[in-house]
Parts: C-alpha cells; structure tokens; sequence
C-alpha cells in the first residue's frame, strides 16, 4: 500500500513536469473543476483559470529537475499527498529557480488521479 | 470560508513553530496515532514515533523564521492543507537553512485540528 502510493506518487510527478515542459497546455487533463491552484500566492480555481494562469507564466520553454519527492496517502479515500522540490531552469537564464510543490491527488474512477490542490512557491535563497 | 481557512492555517503555523522553538516535546498534543510524518525523506507514524524523531534532531534550541504559508481546502471535510516555507536558525550557525514544510490538517470535535501529514525538507541551494 506504502509502496504502491509512492509508486503513483512518482509516476505523477515524472508525468506532470514532462507535460509541463514539452506541452503545457495538455495540463487541462489533470485538472477538475473543483480543483485549486495558489502559484506564488495567488489562487486560482477550475480547469479553464488554472491553464490561463499556467500559459500566461512569463517564460515559454523551461525545464524542470526534479530533486526530492514524498508521498504519502491522504486520509480522503485513495488519495496521495504529494511535496516536490526541484529547480526550474529557463533558457538564457545562467541559475536556475529553486521551487517547491505540493499536491493533492484524488483518484478518479477509470483507475487515474486528478489534482484536487496544488500549492507552487518558488524558493529564495 | 476561504477567508477562515487562510486565518486557522496561519495561526496553525504560528503555534507550531513557536512550540517547536519553546517546547519540543509538546508538540505531540498535534499529532495522533493515524498521524504521519517524513523528516527529510524518513517516514515515521503516529504520536510516539514523531515525537521521538523530532526530539533526536541534532540540534537544541532553534528558531524558525516563516517566509510564506498558502493554505487551501482539502476535499476531506473540514481539512486545510498548508504549505510553508521558511528558514531555521541553528545557534552558532551564521547560515540559516531553508525549507519547505507541507501539512494536511483535519479538524476534532473540540472545534480543533491536528496533523494528519507532516513532511518537512530543507532546501539545498
């Protein structure tokens, strides 16, 4: 049980930055109408705000790498807390943006997951 | 309703750094036997466990300064899930270090909350 949410818990977080960093509009797919995002602190909710606010970052092509991942399972049934830590490198740009990111994944009946919160801070030295 | 969950998240924050900097030890009357808590990619479960792990940090007397915290609705009714970030000051030490701290907080009966998921990591530059 453990060890399968990790193993979801991973297979999210791969899937999610390769969406983010090579087709960030096909993000939609993860999202829910009740879902929540607070990038940098600002909240945005539903499908339709979270990708405007995803597309409008100031930044096309980028890359994630990913340093640490934790897993563990939420106590709403079947889901999987998730916190990410990586850096987030953008062309032309010498150092990388450190960031941190936590999700709430739900599971949805085709045997996938959505993500009900996501909460995205950059990390300042 | 988002307005009550910024304002229980915060003041979550304030007392748990501010027993974890005055008092370790009660920080246990947060947590519960379903509680679960990874310290730097170390899993540990339920009260006892926690609290043994948080008082074997190496280190005493210590100071956390908070840099951000975003609170969210979780799905689990009555739930609020935080994300913090923020710098720990170690005496002696003239570098603090950064970290991310994520928590699932789900509401008692009293009219309170403890910590369901607790996972706390540093941040490397």
């Amino acid at each position: 049980m453990e060890h399968q949410v990790e193993m979801v818990g991973r297979a999210f977080v791969d899937h999610y930055y390769n969406l983010f960093d090579s087709d960030r509009v096909s993000l939609s797919s993860l999202y829910h109408p009740t879902s929540m995002l607070s990038f940098e602190g600002q909240k945005v909710q539903g499908v339709d705000e979270i990708c405007s606010k995803l597309k409008s970052l100031p930044f096309g092509q980028c890359h994630h790498v990913i340093s640490t991942v934790d897993t563990q399972p939420s106590p709403f049934p079947g889901g999987i807390m998730v916190l990410v830590s990586g850096s987030l490198h953008l062309p032309g740009e010498d150092h990388p943006l450190r960031f941190s990111q936590m999700f709430h994944l739900i599971p949805i009946p085709e045997g996938s997951f959505f993500v009900q919160n996501d909460v995205f801070r950059l990390n300042y030295g």
